[in-house]
């Protein structure tokens, strides 16, 4: 049996006895066969040493159960480990930062405790997946739209909180949490925003209650363990309308991502988006690569042109009252008509409700807030996982066509074999762009890939752009990367992560933060 | 001369000379001349011995000196209460919580740091005016429009980290806000989100960073001192549009406020709004006080349809482009249709850019993002003053009518010799009532107003409502309402508090979280 670092089998064993005392000995797992269903199965470290494989894991069904859990790790100073569904894979999935600590799994806390649809809010245990809440509020007919991530079998309480995205007017996750509901490390439970106010009203209705608003730092964190959170939905819409917008040069890119972002900020295009490009984004086509790799871009202009395949497309969808989406999307033409050759492409059209037979012919249903898993299928044949390298970049063309070219000249000067394959999403006011590494089963590949990664963080700090969110394996290596004026952002994060969670018993190194007593020898 | 609490009086001038040492002479004060320019002068306890008049103000220039005050105020143990310009009169307006301590007042640092017209934001120091920044961007005709709150002599850093409203799009003041630089208790400087990262390009472009999010914990704080703020800022749009609302009987209010919860649940109103009423809302009329103690509203509702006055008045406003504002303001009408007797009224309309000729035309330019002082135009002839007592509520009619009803109750019980004299305004997905207080300099008239209003304070509380701000003098009662599990969020707050500032030297008492070392004398 794995132990915990730093604990007597004796205090293991008498910890675990608690913890079965908590939540009953079926909730309690210890076995190899249980530990493997806890690995990561996207590790890029699979198979070696320090392959954070957890010494057990434990299900409660309540938020007793939590606090006697969380009590019990006090005592025996054991580390926990939180997770909703586990299902967050290329970020670490269900298993820890650090081998041989315990899992603290809440996929048993699924209940859908509150939907309002007319104050369009949710309110939502821990292990609730986007299938579960959709299917919730499909059975009732509902007038409530939610917003899913590309694969919908994740939790809306763990994507938000990591502060994942979507593509419906709702994609910021965490700017729609509203009201959460944590176990303290001490074991207290505490509600925030108009939750700290006995028989709140406004609970899921007002975010920031009275004084310092707290609840921002329970995301991408391990500073509590959330067991409510509350989540604003979407009204679901009259319509939906899809349109593309086209360009063919390369450097079209620069006016089209002005515009964009322009929309964007003054609210008439309200949706996440995913750019595309045959030559630069998604998976990558060896024809194009050595075009790439050649420095210019004249080949990929000329081919574009003769194929009359657009360079860039933006695909853009509106949602709401369908003259105001016909008049946003008439006027966003106009608005990219300044840049010359311009197409637009009108995609698919929709007025709501749909019939259980019109959604079965779309292909792609995340868009109009219903959760899937085709996503998966854009993976290459034979893929054996991937994890994403994503730094927030600024609102410009001239930001993605440099990395872009920085990480195709990475992958080459390390030999990754390939061009990049990268992904571009947004946020209010920012994009991320994605290079997606397949890992494998294979350590040799697995530690190519990591100096890789490493070398694009590097890189990329040194431009100004630091990542959103990163698999557990990177956690210290994009913390180091947040080292303004001597990491003084990291050195309060331990200030309160030390106040809180004096034992430092929850998800140590999440996010390079840990607590005091493995602080040195994991800095 | 007066003295922080508990200090000898060569400890403090010693302190004084160490604060002249960093800033000059000439910007530390304490005569009793310039403490008067420190009061309150819409003070609820003007002049009664408690009255939070300071013993001194230190002004720095710049963050360095920001930091030597600190560094000196940790030294001696001297509580240092900020503030920015001090116009939130209503709130404590320039005057710290407790008698006695030093205002550090940052007006001098009031530089434009850095307006971005393409991606929409500012780069602020904590002395910059609405009027100053609204200046800034009018000389040099740059696309971007600011949202000022009702008077715009306040700064947006202050309005925004206190959480204050507006009028456009951009209306949640908090939501606005881009990436913090502080000067931790410490005296160490930190940057926040993006900003954490050395040379970051998108340190006003996206929000949350990596790990714990905690520039939201630095609002409504005295956890540090903010010396830079980023605030997004809305395009300027193409067109501006509004129309109001009208409906006839009492109980047309529930829906007219679901509508308007859809609409702008929904994204189609993105304004804030003030709800208005001749018999309910603004300043009382004593005709109509009599008819509403009657208990009756068919007084009301007869006089209403008698003089053709409407009862319920919903201005909205919308922004954008001129064919998207059309639609939006048709497609509002077409569901408020569903509310009997609704009648519509358009009101102005603008294309933009306006000539300086044109502005000077509009009364109220402040939803056009144009600063002014005219609300106060509205106040009663003769007003010393006045604080609000201001609820979250639920978005429902429902609560609007119970709100009044209670407000007028207890005005009524404690004999303040008037009806309420409410406003109602909005954030997204909730509303704010406000019952405005006159406070004179008279004691007698002000110990009963705040008699009043702690027992406004304790009914919301008894329905679930929390307020959002408060006048200093008000921030214990508050933050006892927000009491759920025995005041676990305020334990939370405090452990936060005194692990970042030990010496607790920064705003004490501020929405009731004291330093360890006054908490038991003032719980």
């Amino acid at each position: 049996m794995r132990l915990p670092p730093g604990l007597s089998s004796k205090d293991f064993s008498d910890a675990l006895q608690e913890f079965e005392a908590a939540v009953g000995k079926q909730w309690v797992f210890t076995s190899d066969e249980d530990m493997d269903l806890y690995r990561d199965s996207y590790s890029p470290v699979w198979n070696e040493d320090d392959e954070p494989i957890p010494s057990a894991a434990v299900a409660p069904d309540g938020v007793e159960q939590v606090q006697a859990i969380v009590r019990a790790a006090n005592k025996y100073k054991i580390p926990l480990w939180t997770i909703s569904t586990g299902k967050n894979l290329g970020y670490g999935g269900s298993a820890p930062l650090l081998r041989g600590i315990v899992v603290l799994d809440l996929k048993r806390m699924n209940r859908v405790l509150e939907i309002n649809d007319k104050n369009h809010y949710a309110l939502l245990e821990p292990g609730v997946s986007y299938f579960d809440l959709y299917q919730y509020i499909h059975e009732r007919q509902l007038n409530v739209w939610i917003d899913p991530p590309d694969p919908g079998w994740g939790s809306p309480m763990g994507n938000s909180l990591e502060r994942g995205g979507g593509y419906t007017p709702m994609h910021d996750h965490f700017d729609a949490v509203c009201g959460l509901e944590v176990v303290l490390p001490s074991g207290e439970v505490m509600r925030t925003g108009m939750g700290a106010l006995p028989g709140a009203k406004t609970w899921q209705q007002y975010k920031y209650g009275f004084g310092p608003y707290v609840t921002p730092i329970f995301s991408q964190s391990s500073l509590g363990i959330v067991t409510k959170i509350g989540i604003w939905l979407y009204p679901a819409p009259e319509a939906y309308f899809s349109g593309t917008v086209n360009v063919w040069k390369h450097r079209d890119l620069i006016p089209l991502i002005d515009v964009f972002g322009e929309l964007q900020n003054a609210g008439i295009v309200r949706c996440g988006i995913s750019l595309g490009s045959p030559f630069w984004l998604g998976a990558p086509h060896p024809e194009f690569d050595s075009m790439r790799a050649s420095g210019s871009v004249k080949p990929l202009e000329d081919y574009a042109e003769r194929k009359k395949m657009p360079y860039w497309s933006l695909p853009l969808s509106f949602y709401g009252p369908a003259k105001v989406v016909a008049a946003e999307w008439e006027y966003a033409k106009e608005k990219f008509s300044s840049i010359r050759g311009v197409a637009f492409e009108d995609g698919a059209s929709y007025r709501f409700p749909l019939s259980d037979e019109d959604v079965a012919r779309i292909r792609d249903t995340v868009p109009i807030g219903i959760p899937s898993l085709q996503i998966f299928s854009l993976l290459p044949p034979g893929s054996q996982g991937h994890i994403g390298f994503s730094p927030i970049i600024p609102m410009s063309g001239e930001a993605v066509l440099d990395a872009m070219a920085m990480f195709d000249r990475v992958h080459q000067e390390l030999g990754s074999g390939r061009a990049a394959l990268a992904v571009l999403g947004s946020f209010p006011r920012a994009l991320v762009i994605i290079d997606l590494f397949p890992v494998e089963r294979n350590v040799e590949h697995n530690r190519k890939m990591r100096e890789l990664y490493r070398r694009l963080v590097q890189e990329s700090a040194a431009r100004g752009w630091g990542e959103y969110r990163t698999h557990t394996t990177f956690m210290g290596d994009i913390s180091n990367t947040y080292s303004f004026n001597n990491h003084a952002l990291r050195h309060f994060h331990e200030t309160i992560k030390d106040a809180v969670d004096p034992n430092g018993i929850l998800s140590p190194g999440k996010c390079g933060i840990w607590p005091k007593h493995l602080r040195k020898e994991n800095a």
